[in-house]
């Protein structure tokens, strides 16, 4: 018997996930609609020669790749946000599109089946193209917050941090490109022995040190960006403290400042450029959202522009939903029937007035009354129609008995 | 300067037509939902092993084809009713699921840049599984029709044809199974020389041959039907015409006979074992929707269960849909404005009140008043705003003079 099996790290989705994605998917959209956001989508095929100098060797290396007829070399989407900056260098403006959302589909090439983490991913996300000052940064912080309190979800935190306040410090501490991403990379996981060590081989100078070693510890409400301010004197970090503090008045004047918080510690690599973003949420121990400002990244396909963006993770917001109990059943129909064809124009007649009038008709197949009646049990339909001849009437549980 | 070419076969979408591909998915959903169809997801990306036996190896080749960590051969998906039948035999009868449908890109591996055709297209489809007689055809071809109809597309038919009809001739004949298939896809494609010296070659009776070869003429409506039955006596064909019959007649009840039509000569080999069906318009050149009875499929799987199916192409719909006109334009914002940021309590206070009230509100950053107006009138906005300090006002084509 041939095996029925997956590869690891996909799955199938069954109609009750099915209907909880699509409901998550649109109370997100209608987030990203109300902000004047709009739809595009990119193939999920691409030439790998057109994204492999713009990540690092590792991100690349997470990447579905399978070759041409003509032996050039494909890959699967990895990362919609790039897809865009190549959109925005190539056709956005001409559609005076700077407002842009997506929901698709992401592959990563996960080797390590252990690992247990999902090769595609649904995300749904925005990117906003042209903005280059804080107005942007408090637009994605504003709409993450909006955006996961639309879906019902209880539990949840936006943490901003600033990828600046690190630069500032590793700008003035004097370490270069490499040194100073091997030890985000070290703080980034709170290595903070592999952190201090770093900074020792380097001879970095007690002041920075201290500094950098402090990062971790810079996280909750808007009195870390005091206690960040203490001592820090290089432009960059301040201006990244600055541009913090603006967030989150902005976010309090809304409303909103029991969900957002600092971390400082945020250090994300790949191509964040200043305010950086996470979503999480109770013990669900990976971020729901991710994103941040990345101001260089269009520049990598030709076309400099700064923007800010966010994607949500749609299968991670469900599992936090689902630890709030808030996933739903997908509905019923309202009516189910069976019919013995005898009068198939009364029958078409009467089931599609009801369906014209907004009810869902589900007919089944090759079903005897009492096999009728037990699906609508099971599955929660109220009504059972049995259509003979040119007369429906209801499914009794008698006439299963007696039938 | 780095080359952003997309392979050849895929595309971006931009906002317009993401907003047509939506609002036509949504319809076609709303159909299968109203008939009890509930939506399931299948992963892009499955074993090779699963499906290569299940096809023919044409259409093998025509699968995108990559290597997995562990040297297993993955694809991505091209047919999601193959998918479905994998979950059929897993999986859907513990969930009472046998109504499905789907709405997922599928791949083509296509080698020549010159057919101009889609490497990758979106699909929605449903499949019912289950049910074996032609009440099931009946529900799959009203449906087709009512999917269609619900687009708004005004110039189109569902054409029914009936591969039972060919095989009872066939088996008449004493065609084996290689010669049957090689037969059908000469008068699938309308070559009647090469049928006809096919016919020839394999010394097939003048009476069966003259059957086989009135076929590609055995179009139009349900009289086609008495001319198709005329000489012909073996059982299986003349059940097929009942069958094709009885879907006539329940199409008319419905008052959809003048989007039904026959054809005969509609002889799809792969799964298909009896209704096929084809949704066609005006002079696309291309079926929009495609589908039918494949009893067989499921049980290549290991689980036998006669199933029914369709699926819409979604860009073929939306080519159909321009040619008409129905096309429409991704909604403008009701609102757009900018801000000064001196009081961002007002500005969001202010604006957030018009979201909740369900108007769409779009900032533009880092834009002048005059550039807030060009942006409005481009795109048809008609409420431009200005915020300034705690006050909006409506931006004026005065101001904009002015300033």
């Amino acid at each position: 018997m041939k095996k029925l099996r997956l590869p690891f790290g996909v799955q199938d989705y069954m109609p009750q996930e099915c209907y909880n994605i699509n409901r998550t998917q649109e109370q997100l959209a209608s987030v990203f609609v109300k902000h004047g956001f709009r739809r595009v989508s990119m193939p999920a095929i691409e030439f790998y020669d057109v994204y492999d100098d713009i990540l690092s060797r590792a991100a690349v290396n997470k990447t579905f790749k399978m070759t041409d007829s003509d032996g050039s070399l494909l890959m699967l989407r990895f990362d919609p946000t790039l897809q865009i900056c190549r959109m925005a260098a190539t056709k956005l403006s001409a559609e005076r599109a700077d407002k842009v959302y997506y929901i698709e589909n992401s592959y990563e090439y996960i080797s390590d089946p252990s690992t247990a983490r999902s090769r595609e991913f649904l995300q749904a996300g925005v990117e906003l193209l042209g903005s280059s000052d804080v107005a942007g940064d408090i637009e994605a912080v504003a709409m993450a917050v909006e955006c996961l309190s639309a879906t019902g979800l209880q539990d949840f935190l936006v943490e901003i941090g600033q990828v600046e306040y690190f630069n500032g410090i590793a700008g003035e501490a004097g370490l270069n490109d490499a040194d100073a991403n091997a030890l985000r990379a070290f703080l980034n996981r709170k290595d903070m022995l592999g952190a201090e060590m770093f900074l020792r081989e380097k001879k970095v100078r007690d002041t920075f040190a201290a500094q950098f070693l402090l990062l971790p510890t810079l996280f909750g409400d808007a009195e870390v960006l005091a206690r960040a301010r203490a001592g820090v004197a290089n432009e960059r970090s301040l201006r990244a403290l600055d541009n913090l503090q603006q967030i989150l008045s902005a976010l309090k004047a809304m409303g909103w400042e029991n969900r957002v918080t600092v971390d400082l510690g945020l250090l994300r690599g790949e191509y964040y450029t200043g305010t950086v973003l996470k979503g999480i949420s109770g013990n669900l121990g990976m971020p729901l959202l991710d994103g941040g400002r990345y101001d260089a990244l269009c520049a990598s396909f030709g076309h400099a522009m700064p923007a800010v963006g966010f994607s949500v993770g749609i299968k991670r917001l469900l599992m936090a939903l689902e630890n709030e109990d808030k996933l739903v059943r997908d509905p019923a129909a309202d009516y189910a029937y069976i019919a013995d064809g005898k009068d198939v124009a009364f029958e078409y007649a009467y089931v599609n007035r009801l369906r014209a009038d907004g009810q869902t008709v589900e007919k089944r197949f090759d079903a005897t009354e009492s096999e009728l009646f037990a699906y609508c049990k099971a599955r929660g339909i109220a009504k059972a129609l049995v259509i003979e001849g040119g007369a429906a009437r209801a499914a009794t549980e008698e006439k299963t008995c007696n039938s």
